[in-house]
């Protein structure tokens, strides 16, 4: 058997790490929710988190950890969404000077978020350049440090303190459902719930199109899939990580598939009756409840990572209104 | 002096009877809404009170103290909006009959939920109808009890609830923030702060198309103004009420209107920054903070009512968008 990448005492020194600095969100329940599903639900609300989603915690927890010559040379990420702001906010509350490099066709509101975080905002073209490679070449001048989005043991730890504070919070959760794209979230909540809850079952839940996480566990190895279609973009990764497929792999009950209409109406649901703005990727838990993908769920309590909030107001709009 | 018709020991009742039926509602803050602001804001956020809004608690504190032959002969409620719902969830749990009276075009999904609450639901014509009315009309027969939606002191003293508990989870708040239509959940929030912080303001808003209360208090008598255009619904009364007038006169600050574009801009902010859905009149009182109509808060520590949540899904929409 090979030692895992992170242990429970990582996800606990993560926490202590972000202790007064990431936002201790609050667990919102539905007794409807519960009426339809047949479980207790806890709604752990990274939407809440700094930055809106739940990126901040791994990337604080990665960049607290930085010798003070790299902090030096600054750090450098490639990314138009949640991990990009988590990184800049980060950064900025540790005094690292940081470039975000974004696809020029990113939200306008997105680009201002991370400029208000102090990050110098660079932008590359979506479909000529590859994220990879533009993060190298803008890092090489400086010698900076460029921060991973998921693959990592800093960032796992860090994004399974969300799934820690849950568990010290409501005790004796049967179930944990995380949504499912790089597998740093799920990683780190698998840790955190094995730690706390031996016996707990831990699923990770993606869009059917984008099942790169099935194919893989059931191939026994990191299958690649094409640019996934899904509404969800938090979750639109193509592979496994190296790191959180062992992971996972150990530690994970199953991994399930919901389509994109079921997260439209979790993310539907959430914000009419649970009245909380949830982006489509941190709909995708509720999602899987309500549709019956998650096993014997009946009368079990079943802790839920809202993964965050971050969605263009277009499209809420038009998923409110059934456009989309 | 007058004796005002309730006590901050009407309120502690209300609390304990409270106490295991109304949920305890979280209390947001918002980094950037205070950068905007130049307070410490912290949201009540009764959106997440069962029925999605605060009349919960006054409907419950209320038929909670009926003596036996009333629950008996049934409770009836003329409303569209949050009162008919919290009336009805109060009546349901309570095991009293219950019966609602609605206008023939409230949003379905209202018509829906409050039937969901086992509510015996009736319409009227808006236009040709009055509630007052067709509430005799149905209680008639049968003796069923009226239930009052905001000119009572149960009522009131339910609604300060809110407040109570704000106050003894966020100790020192110098100025307390209450959206106003009727009156019963500001003047029960006045009771509820007067009772544990003497010396903080407390502040009324209304729609400035809605000023019925800016216009009774310079009258120094209860002013009546025409049917309201106002996009807030949960404020469109058009009078303030008797008792409410007393206290609201003797305990607050003042009373100041914001437009209902800043209403909209408010409720935008809520949604998308800080990611919980207010109905219009729940973003009354962050309009108010966000234009500067609530004076001297630099530097204060503020709480706000956020009064509920419950809005017709097109209505999201289109103010998402820009289009309302």
């Amino acid at each position: 058997m090979t030692e895992l990448t992170i242990s429970f005492s990582d996800v606990e020194a993560a926490a202590a790490r972000l202790n007064g600095v990431a936002n201790q969100t609050p667990v919102l329940t539905s007794r409807t929710f519960d009426a339809i599903t047949g479980a207790r639900v806890f709604f752990k609300c990274e939407n809440y988190q700094r930055v809106g989603a739940f990126k901040f915690r791994g990337a604080y927890n990665h960049l607290a950890q930085l010798p003070p010559d790299a902090r030096e040379r600054g750090v450098v990420a490639a990314s138009s969404g949640n991990h990009a702001q988590g990184v800049a906010l980060a950064a900025k509350l540790l005094g690292i000077p940081c470039t975000i490099l974004m696809p020029d066709d990113a939200p306008a509101s997105k680009r201002q978020a991370t400029l208000g975080y102090g990050a110098d905002v660079r932008t590359f073209h979506r479909l000529t350049d590859l994220p990879d490679v533009v993060a190298r070449a803008a890092a090489e001048p400086t010698g900076a440090y460029i921060v991973p989005s998921f693959d990592d043991p800093w960032i796992m730890a860090g994004q399974g303190t969300a799934a820690l504070e849950l568990m010290r919070e409501v005790p004796d959760l049967d179930v944990v459902v995380t949504p499912l794209g790089g597998g740093g979230l799920l990683s780190g909540t698998a840790t955190a719930v094995r730690g706390c809850s031996p016996n707990a079952r831990i699923y990770g839940v993606e869009p059917d199109t984008a099942d790169d996480w099935v194919q893989s566990l059931q191939a026994n190895e990191r299958v690649m899939i094409d640019p996934p279609p899904t509404i969800a973009d938090g979750v639109r990764t193509r592979q496994p990580g190296k790191l959180t497929f062992e992971v996972v792999r150990a530690l994970a009950t199953g991994v399930v598939t919901v389509t994109d209409d079921a997260i439209k109406d979790a993310l539907r649901f959430m914000m009419l009756r649970m009245k909380t703005v949830a982006e489509p990727t941190g709909a995708i838990p509720a999602a899987a409840l309500m549709t019956g993908r998650i096993p014997d769920v009946a009368g079990q309590r079943v802790g839920v990572i809202v993964s965050g909030g971050n969605v263009d107001p277009a499209v809420l709009a038009a998923i409110l209104t059934g456009d989309l």
